[in-house]
């Protein structure tokens, strides 16, 4: 699964409407198949897999990190029909589709056809893999992710406005690999006056995958051309595709914050400390006790001298 | 050597204006005498060690953290003409003793009896067990300590001064056994007029561990019985022990800060954002690329729902 779950994670960011799915199709202890979702939302994983083992997979495991669909569409069959006919062995699933035309079809229709179905199998990893379609799933709106080049003790920059350079080399790196797994990246209009940022993914061999650019202003005067305008963090269900990236200022970052429409953090954080420095400002807390119990670490890891935490929102 | 640097932890703080050393004694494979600095800084690790092993430790292998003194004392022989007599068979040293009285010629004393010994095993480690006796022999003064509560934004508290609590109990905890490792503890006068704090250990069977209050103020009016006063961070090096914490507010870590008298950073982070709150404020940057390469990472450890994150001071 968790190979699986390393194949859907290539078309993250390209699949939207549909979700990023991988599956891996094993016989007699070897990987026969291998598939994703492809660009634009299809083929389906399951279908890319068993064309990719040539068409055979009786007798075989197939691994699919989401429950295969149950609907047919203009675009193709159902996945779960294909692998009815396909006739694995077994099916084994990591998330079930909320989606309501599939929602536990996909896998009763496997079973009706005599095939074995495990359910639920790294489950939670599975759905972090494709967080963007299932926050749009279920409030209408991408997945957010606020990144922040911080120091030891919080500065986004000098208190004159200087940022350049706060973290180092190879997080700037990574903060352009994941610009590349994002549709959409915001920046309100003190970035754009202030820096008229690109903001495109500068990595060899990933150009082709620069996300949208959107600009926060209560108007949209002087909007580069190419770019996307919202007049209010609470408009982003409007934007096309599931994964917005939230790239500054201290303004827009405490505006998402207010709203409570950030979704996760990414903090890049160099060991310096700035003193006197520009931070996040207010984000509408009134209370200590209210600031707790919001926000889980799910990661860490060095990039050079720096470090990245991720953070995620804890929803109940 | 690594359970020799633990025996030397046992009486941190407790030893100045001696090192804190660790001792092992080894024959055939067990264990055979422990010893470590007693309060006050005598009988010394390797006497304490001896003893331990009921005096007989011929043909033994030593350990000690510090190489052994060679300068007698009123207070006691030197230990490398101890174990020179004792007649063990190698001596392991971690760390020479930059002390002018001893400096080598312990080792030399071990080598000149016919004794194998052995130099610079895990010296990092040793040193870093003993670095409050390092920095007093090469700068005068204590070692200080920085303790920070930060949210991942860097509030040491929210904009009106509330700043209960930031971090949760495991990590408040934690902070109460590090004050039991330093001899002084420092507060500015804005902290103690605003929180009359108690500054001891507040954990059972470290109460008499208690450091030592200082008030960090321009004058030493209203000073509370029993506390030391030091009108400028310059004046540290006047105070009694080698260990210093220092534990706010913001305007007492930044005047420390600004005078470059931090060793070492303890930063208590917990998984909240503040948004507008109080940071450490003007440490003396005048640009962002004075502030890199200062402070490297050394140590994190989960606490609970928070983290420690351990910096020292890059000094060459
Ligand atoms: N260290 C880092 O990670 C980092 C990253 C990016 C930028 N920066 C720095 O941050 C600075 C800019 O920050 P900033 O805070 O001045 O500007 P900003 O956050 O980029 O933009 C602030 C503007 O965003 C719009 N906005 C904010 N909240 C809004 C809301 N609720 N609804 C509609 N519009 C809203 C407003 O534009 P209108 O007034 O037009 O309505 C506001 O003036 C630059 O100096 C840049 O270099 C640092
Ligand atoms: N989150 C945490 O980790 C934490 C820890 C401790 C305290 N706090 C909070 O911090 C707040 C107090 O912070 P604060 O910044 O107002 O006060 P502070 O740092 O405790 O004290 C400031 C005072 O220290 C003295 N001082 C500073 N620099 C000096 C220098 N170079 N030479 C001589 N004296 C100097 C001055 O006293 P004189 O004016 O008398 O000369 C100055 O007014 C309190 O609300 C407390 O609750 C938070």
């Amino acid at each position: 699964m968790a190979a699986a779950i390393a194949l859907a994670g290539r078309t993250r960011g390209l699949t939207a409407p549909n979700p990023n799915v991988g599956c891996i199709i094993v016989r007699d202890g070897r990987v026969i198949g291998r598939g994703w979702t492809q660009p634009g939302g299809r083929p389906h994983a399951e279908a890319a897999a068993i064309a990719d083992a040539g068409g055979d997979i009786a007798g075989s495991t197939v691994y699919a990190t989401l429950e295969p669909c149950a609907h047919v569409s203009e675009r193709g069959p159902a996945c779960s029909d294909l692998l009815a006919v396909a006739r694995p062995e077994r099916v084994v699933i990591g998330a079930g589709d909320p989606d309501p035309r599939t929602n536990g079809q996909g896998a009763e229709r496997l079973r009706a056809a005599g095939i074995a179905v495990t359910e639920g199998v790294e489950a939670a990893a599975c759905r972090a893999s494709m967080a963007g379609f299932l926050t749009r799933l279920a409030t209408g709106r991408p997945q957010v992710t606020l990144k922040m080049g911080l120091s030891i003790d919080g500065g986004l920059a000098m208190d004159d406005g200087r940022s350049r350079w706060i973290t180092g080399p190879a997080a700037r790196a990574h903060a352009h690999v994941e610009r590349a797994r994002h549709e959409l990246i915001l920046v309100g209009r003190g970035t754009l006056a202030a820096d008229a940022p690109k903001l495109d993914v500068r990595v060899a061999g990933l150009e082709a995958r620069s996300p949208r650019p959107v600009l926060l202003s209560a108007h949209a005067e002087g909007l580069p051309e190419g770019w996307l305008h919202i007049a209010s963090p609470n408009d982003i269900a409007s934007l096309p595709g599931d994964h917005l990236m939230v790239e500054g200022g201290a303004g827009a970052a405490a505006a998402f914050l207010s709203a409570d429409l950030i979704d996760r953090l990414a903090v890049y954080r160099a060991p310096i400390l700035i003193g006197a420095a520009r931070t996040l400002g207010d984000i509408g807390l009134t209370d200590l006790l209210q600031a707790h119990g919001r926000w889980q670490m799910v990661d860490m890891r060095a990039l050079g001298g720096d470090r990245l935490e991720i953070y995620e929102r804890r929803r109940s």
